[in-house]
């Protein structure tokens, strides 16, 4: 792994929180947040990355991928919150790209903001849509490599496998290159998990007051990748994913996003062509191997770094017990 | 042709639209707008129809399709906007929703607002983000079956084939079932248009100052059909879009959604299976015909019903002459 | 479980095998076969059954997909052999169609025939094409309730995590209904095993003359599913397959197929529509978790029913030792 | 166009064809034939190039296409046949790899063939699969840049828009880059048929004994994209396939494949890495409308240069009437 164990171990890549965990005057239960992912630092409108959707459980809300699909770059921050608060998220990162670039819209056309989310509706009003579209801005803001994990962000107020769930990463080295995963993760029930291939707590009844969950999976790397070598990597996340237990359930929305830092795709350019160096086809199992591992990680460190939460209604959400895991 | 020559030729299918055409006093030019298509009258989180999209040239910011084509239903009205005011149309349609469902976010999930767009730049200031939620609903609750059509709605600011372009419509009558469709055209530069398989102005040079298109296409029948067939029928909306001269650009986010009220899909239930009648495939060709014709037609009603409009920065587009297109 | 832990406890699905193992006198080295699922044991092409595939990794040859994809049905026996030997095994499909039915080709168009296959050339002499089109209607004249496991059919000399692989089933029962599943195993390293989340080759180092792999997922339900419920059941084998070990490597094509015995569509029809009765998609999760357990016990059994065998060029692949696996 | 108006305008494109007309002495009525598509005239396994799929409707047969979106790079002829004859004209395009590679199946695993299919037993005894693999390797062996049109090879027996059909092509020259394309027409019936936007044949009748049809479309360009590029462009057939009259019928299998000449990606190669130059996004508009004109014209090209024909059961299909065509 990498010296982060971080998807900020693929160079450039930074990561910001805006955590959102109070009650307002009105009684109102807010735990939620937004979480942005920057391919890299500058303008990135202005210097697009290659990059990948894949949707493995389309029980979601996601938005921006189908422009990705058709063009393979990513020309935003992508962001992650709560299923209601897409909207302003969305606008939120829009603003943030019109005050970087005063040609969307007036010379240039639109721009494509990619917007990841789960449901925290169990421990959050969700349907009070507290985030604001400034909460975004300020996820991209606070961006740094050096990333809390747990319950920050976007990952404020998600549950996992019948525990607090949140934000996790983890990375691997594969040869000269890295590759890191990121995910908000927020799907199955305690019955579900599955550690080193083995369930603890099979005998449980299903618990009725679940809600739906989902989950993100980013996954960023410096490995020179085309768009097409980066769907690839994307798919390797339900390796991951699975050996956690999960089935992706019926409400369960699991999509993964992959990007590249290796080339940037400039907005404007003066050349004709555009010049790519991509891995040879045959050395692409390390990578998917890598993805496979760092996935399975940082969904166990989501949990592992996670605290108790209560929410509304009295709902309370316990972490799991490291020690149990690990006697498993 | 139905007796409006209409999507809402269908029976229970309603259109309503809020149009935004004004100037502020801080001297934003405002011409955009919002349309709301309903499959039918109901609660339509309540009773889901089937229905599917299929993404021409996925140049677009559409919203709402990673899980229309997981499910293959549609719980939300069907929406169009300006392409940076998806997420106000998103917020307002939510908005719509929990106000006849108190369960969303509570006890039952999340729901899934599809939202489509063009990119009305040319004439409307679209980094304004004029659209507020609210418009969003206005639009809903405007939804009739005696629909205005050309610069109205989402239609309002958009740019077609050189002219000015917006809402059209049309409809088709194919055996015992009938297909109606809904356009907003924003695609196109003069030389390309091309009527009965003329083009008129093909010496003319790039117009460099247009910007970038966008088609959304809805298809509306009673006919019965699953979801599989509704995508082979969204498929055929190409066929009536090429027709018109497109050869859908680059930057033409050409996206066709088709849905069918034969059936509702009850989001509680108290029985295991449901029950569904579906034509057999042999006899879906004439559908397919009916939707190439209804849609070629609504392109070229969506000109004949706009008028001139002056937009932002002087910009002018004029409406085409309709004795010169039917003298072709 | 079924009582047979088979795809043939799906009521009326039967398997049938074609063995070749033997050395022709100018030396050539036969290690393969064919093997045919039954989906009913009637006249498939005109009682078609609902289905659906899912492209894990499509570094595969697998043919009829497209025509599955676009019109969701099954209309032949689903066949199995090695890579070269698809062209020998759609045209003896193809013969037993045409034996069956006098109206393909001439009153009533084509039939599409769906063969799946995985690379057996570590053992066997591929490039020899020894299957013949016979063989394959051989398979379909000897399909039965009682099926063979491991070196038999196509199965016969495929190798698996380092092991002999071959044909494995299993099944299980999730409510009223049963989901089954047969793999052609074909996949992996032995470092990659990894039984009940552990890995006891990992130090292994990679295996040079391991040829490229692959696995075929058969999965058959009498659950009444629609074919867009099927494509989610067959994505689910992916979650069984990860459990095992894989990363589906760059040149393992991993595909899965799932048909529904539910509903039989007929060829021809006096009506002009088809009834049909679906579960509920909130439903669909046991059916899901039914598909992920039984796929990777296929594989497991795959390894297991296997047998030492010794191939061309004196390659030798040996059968997993029981014991090492379960005291894992 | 180019100077052939033809896919052989494209630098290093050959095409070849071997034609089966004629009885046989036990009375069957052999109409039919093979067309092999070579992107460049070396190994073309050793050196694959950049392609991509696109399925207008499914109702097909076509293999090759699974690995083809997977991998993106073509490693065979594209060969073009009789719906029953992909099985043999796959083994003849493997015989002739084998032939050129004797790494295949043994020290480097498999090859991927890609072969399209009509259905032309309206005219030929389509049951009595009269190509072997022999003629696939005959057609590639004929393969030259003065190709022939009309009835030839897989275009022999084929039907198209009432009339007869067969092989057409047409070339444009778009900036620096040409775009050429092959079609094997056999779609539609006459009342269908529409030219420069008129309807002639309106008012017939429905032709009961018309069997299903299918499209093949096969564009290639020596402009420099990427396999996701080539996606869009093979995308954009449908466009002129559509101003032909064609709504893409049920039973119409249109499926359209592109190929780059501009990269050979080598099948063993020292380099970790593959350097690609690819056109910029903006500039590939010029390409699509290159490649719709192209197509619409290949597909008149196919019926102005085919002949009148009888075949099996004493059918018989007429050559259009140039005249009445450019009256229209």
């Amino acid at each position: 792994m990498g010296p982060r164990n971080a998807l900020t171990d693929v160079p450039g890549v930074k990561v910001g929180h805006k955590t959102l965990n109070f009650d307002t005057s009105e009684g109102a239960v807010v735990r939620t947040g937004v979480t942005a992912i920057l391919p890299h630092g500058g303008n990135q409108f202005q210097e697009k990355v290659l990059g990948a959707a894949h949707i493995i459980n389309g029980f979601g809300k996601t938005t921006g991928v189908v422009q990705l699909h058709e063009l393979g770059v990513i020309e935003s921050p992508i962001m992650l919150t709560n299923t209601f608060s897409v909207p302003a998220v969305t606008e939120g990162t829009l603003r943030h790209l019109f005050s970087q670039n005063e040609d969307i819209g007036t010379e240039t056309g639109t721009a494509n903001i990619i917007v990841g989310e789960c449901n925290d509706g169990y421990l959050n009003d969700i349907r009070g849509m507290h985030v604001r579209s400034t909460d975004a801005l300020e996820a991209i803001q606070a961006a740094t490599e050096d990333v809390e994990e747990g319950n920050v962000g976007a990952g404020t107020g998600m549950s996992c496998l019948g525990f607090k769930g949140g934000i996790g990463m983890s990375s691997r080295v594969a040869g000269e290159y890295t590759v890191g995963v990121l995910v908000l993760s927020n799907f199955g029930q305690k019955r579900d998990l599955s550690y080193r291939g083995k369930r603890i707590f099979e005998e449980m009844l299903f618990e009725e007051d679940m809600p739906e969950g989902s989950t993100m999976m980013i996954v960023g790397t410096n490995a020179p990748m085309s768009e097409r070598q980066l769907k690839r990597v994307a798919k390797r996340t339900t390796f991951g994913l699975a050996r956690t237990g999960s089935s992706a359930a019926h409400g369960s929305g699991d999509i993964a996003i992959a990007f590249s830092t290796s080339h940037r795709i400039p907005h404007y350019s003066e050349q004709s062509l555009q010049r790519f160096d991509f891995i040879k086809e045959e050395s692409i199992t390390q990578l998917f191997e890598a993805t496979v591992e760092s996935t399975e990680e940082a969904i166990w460190n989501s949990l592992l770094a996670a605290t108790d939460m209560s929410g509304r209604q009295g709902h309370e959400r316990k972490a799991i017990n490291v020690k149990d895991l690990h006697n498993l």
